[in-house]
């Protein structure tokens, strides 16, 4: 029993979550695992190290914003010490393994969160992730880690690891599930979200891969093989990109002077207490970067950029990068035997991703040999609803509705009656920008439509005048950033126009409206709907 | 002659100028000098040491966009040494002094540029700012100096001070003439600029100041009052802020783990070349940041996080804080007695800007006894029209109406025909969104103007059907970010629309309209326009 450094009583848990279930609200009912250098009241944070243990007085803004939606804290969760690892074995509360074979590692540093949640002890749980301690363990475990973008959620609480870097994750069994904590835990954020941020993928998305696959065996290259044939077939564009600049920047997370962060996360603390239980890798990882000098830091820090700018560059037109999400998975004893170097190739597709400033998105896509194998969507910063789409794409499940960016990010509707309709020859106009199809609804029964001379034809919407006999319309509702809508406004020809119309639910939504000069085609406003109209031959 | 360290002939010049005058630009005919740490082909780059010169193949972009703009360059301007000082004297090629009283400084590190500016020697210069190397000689040689947001022209060719920290910035004797250079030289930049950025100051900004200004004497305080003053009445409405949060952080460029950023740029050059013309301040200052270790630069940075954080809460609801550029203006024999002590003063107000990563704009207001006194308009990234507009207002000037972020921001317009009129009721809605004011224009004789009976009345502009006689009205051009055109539409209330409206000159563009069901009120297009109808008593 490592998956847990210390648990709630069962009777508070059941208590707590019949509680939750008759107060109800997003995560009514949803047992929490909490990884222990994430603080929760009630339960000390020990970082995996007895003696850094202290009791927090209150909640991490991220188990908070949890808890409040329903969320039951369960325990705190064993990691690989200070967060420092990709493999799950290093804590002097225990290796924890796999859940399946248990001879093999849990991937870490997330370890206990991971393994919570794959066996069924947790429903969600919160793991952080510097180098890939968020997505490793969900891959080994055959379940979702989400990692959004460094900063959208408050770190406050949280063991530093490599303060630049670190970032609160979410593990769940389903994409659905994930995203359902994210959105709860992202209003606990910090960094602001620009405006004109992407709310979905494009429905052809371009998903760059990698050219080569280092340190994958022809099995694991088999299976990610098999995950890039499953997004082709969903109609995505696969481009390939030189992977080598990505796995340097990676090189550097370990073997330059980045690791200086950790020294300043914990060196004083290591320093100051000889006798603590130190995993001897962690300690000799942490204390090497004691003397490294800071314009070797400031060096580092330049090639990091250097290499991003390259990196960048060489993603252009693509939307997103698919990884394995671990290239292979060692057995405790393969780690013990070479605990460094095994844990340096856990982390070759993980430990670019937050150097670069990418977010990602961890889904299971089925086995390679006896191993679950998984994939990693990596895209731009605050691109969190594209890598959610092309992850539902690539584990083939169904997209969440609701992607969690909506829940925090600044967004704005509009309503589309014609050649604007999901399926519409010119929806690509709403696409491009990063629109979010969210449902159709119907006008009050105050409109009427008319054939507009147009290429291809658009439908004209007109109010009746007050007192007249007007007919109730279908729309399609398109959820899009702020600076979106301004664009496609600013793109918009005569005569279309943009304003409030009224729906049968009594609400006035931004819609389509015509110039009125214009509606001298024929009224098809009998056919409730621009595609029913064209069904009939009537436009 | 200490301002240039290198010249071209005044042939050259002459010829240059002649050519660049026959065939225009933006710049034709404009002189520009610049700093000698900035990179322009066919002369040498010495950043003030001659050991370290070297020829450039190529302009910096900036350079190069100034040229292309038709600038000519005159020649390369002496510098504190590497670019690291706030005096004018540390440089081997001989102290820059005031341009007026010969026995003070002319403030650094971009003294040449400045002093050539000031002395009539060059229209326009190109300084580089880290700690106020582009704002602390503007403001003692009574001239502009525009420091725009880190990372929005490119510091590419430029010999790094403090990497993180620097930026390049433009000297001019007018706001007019820094501004068309900041357009010209804008064009070369990196960062992205976000897609809600303001381009106005709102019409009455609030401006903060410091409750309290440390190192400024009465006389220099008194400056510093007139100026508040100024701003005032020109319609500002001033608050009061605690400037030690701002001082702390300022403490930590020089006197924290920071300065090993000076290392890591010229740290090997001086360890390498013992025989080097260097001066012993500069060289002092940069090889004692050799033994920094990582991690003490790691807290410094967390500190000025920290301390960034309590300072942008403290000017939450404020558009901008003025500070005195510079706090006094010493003697070169002042500097030589204690050369670290006074310039650790000049950069009172100027440290801590690029840390907070604000922009800022200096601009001359008066005199402080002898001394030319001036002040800064210190506004948040990106912000930086919103500072060209308040620096205008405190100097007492017309600000340029195509401010700088217009000529590389994305932004889009909006026409308005009634209550969004400059001066009219509803307009805050548009200058709360940071729109600018573009100028008046008149539709095609196709639009007819009826009252609407909202509060407050709105005119409602509608096409006339083909054929039908219709009106031209007057308009006025908003110019606004994608995103605040998105916002604005989406706050829009029924019967208002949006789209294309067809103009005297032949163009479409995005303005007012209505639904043409509610146009049912009294016309008014004879008026030709919204105000001409009320001042009739049409509405």
């Amino acid at each position: 029993m490592t998956v847990w450094i210390s648990r709630r009583p069962d009777a508070d848990i059941d208590a707590d979550l019949a509680a939750s279930r008759a107060a109800g609200g997003a995560l009514a009912g949803v047992r929490l695992a909490v990884k222990d250098n994430v603080d929760a009241a009630g339960l000390p944070t020990t970082a995996a190290c007895p003696q850094f243990a202290y009791r927090p007085e209150s909640d991490a803004p991220a188990v908070a914003a949890l808890r409040a939606a329903g969320a039951v804290v369960v325990g705190k969760t064993n990691l690989d010490q200070f967060a420092t690892g990709l493999v799950g074995t290093r804590s002097p509360y225990g290796a924890v393994s796999d859940t399946r074979r248990p001879a093999y590692i849990s991937g870490g540093s997330s370890s206990g969160s991971a393994a919570a949640v794959a066996s069924g002890q947790a429903d969600i749980a919160i793991g952080t992730d510097t180098a890939g301690s968020g997505r490793v363990p969900a891959g080994l475990q055959g379940i979702v880690g989400i990692k959004p973008t460094l900063g959208v959620i408050s770190t406050e609480g949280v063991v530093p690891a490599c303060e630049s870097y670190d970032c609160v994750t979410i593990f769940a069994r389903d994409l659905n599930q994930a995203n359902t904590a994210m959105a709860a835990m992202a209003a606990a954020g910090d960094r602001a979200w620009p405006a004109d941020i992407r709310v979905a993928a494009p429905p052809n998305p371009v998903v760059a891969v990698p050219s080569t696959l280092p340190a994958l065996d022809e099995t694991w290259q088999a299976a990610f093989a098999a995950a890039v044939q499953t997004l082709e077939k969903a109609g995505a564009q696969i481009v390939t990109v030189d992977i080598e600049p990505f796995l340097a920047a990676a090189r550097l997370l370990y073997d330059g002077a980045l690791v200086s962060e950790r020294y300043a996360a914990v060196g004083e603390f290591i320093d100051g207490h000889p006798d603590a239980e130190l995993d001897p890798t962690v300690a000799r990882i942490v204390t090497g970067a004691r003397d490294i000098p800071a314009h070797r830091l400031i060096a580092d820090r330049r090639e990091v950029a250097r290499l991003r700018a390259v990196a960048m560059t060489s993603l252009q037109g693509a939307d997103a990068l698919l990884v394995p999400t671990a290239p292979l998975h060692p057995t405790l004893d393969e780690v013990a035997a070479d605990p460094v170097g095994v844990n340096s190739t856990m982390g070759t597709y993980t430990n670019f991703c937050n150097l670069f400033d990418l977010c990602g998105v961890a889904v299971p896509t089925g086995t390679a040999g006896d191993a679950q194998f998984g994939v990693t969507v990596l895209a731009r910063a605050f691109d969190d609803a594209v890598a959610l789409d092309i992850a539902a794409l690539a584990a083939d499940v169904e997209a969440p509705q609701q992607v969690w960016p909506l829940a925090v990010a600044d967004h704005t509707e509009l309503v589309v009656f014609g050649a604007h309709l999901r399926g519409g020859p010119l929806v690509w106009q709403l696409t491009d920008l990063g629109a979010r199809w969210a449902g159709e609804l119907t006008t009050a029964p105050r409109y009427r439509m008319t054939v507009l001379p147009t290429t291809p034809p658009k439908p004209a919407i007109t109010r009746v005048p007050e007192g007249s006999d007007g007919a109730a319309l279908l729309g399609h509702r398109w959820l899009l950033s702020p600076a979106a809508l301004g664009r496609f406004l600013a793109a918009l020809p005569a005569p279309m126009q943009l304003g409030k119309v009224e729906f049968d639910d009594g609400s006035w939504r931004t819609a389509f409206a015509a110039d009125a000069s214009a509606a001298t085609g024929p009224d098809i406003s009998e056919y409730g709907s621009w595609p029913a109209a064209i069904a009939a031959g009537a436009v």
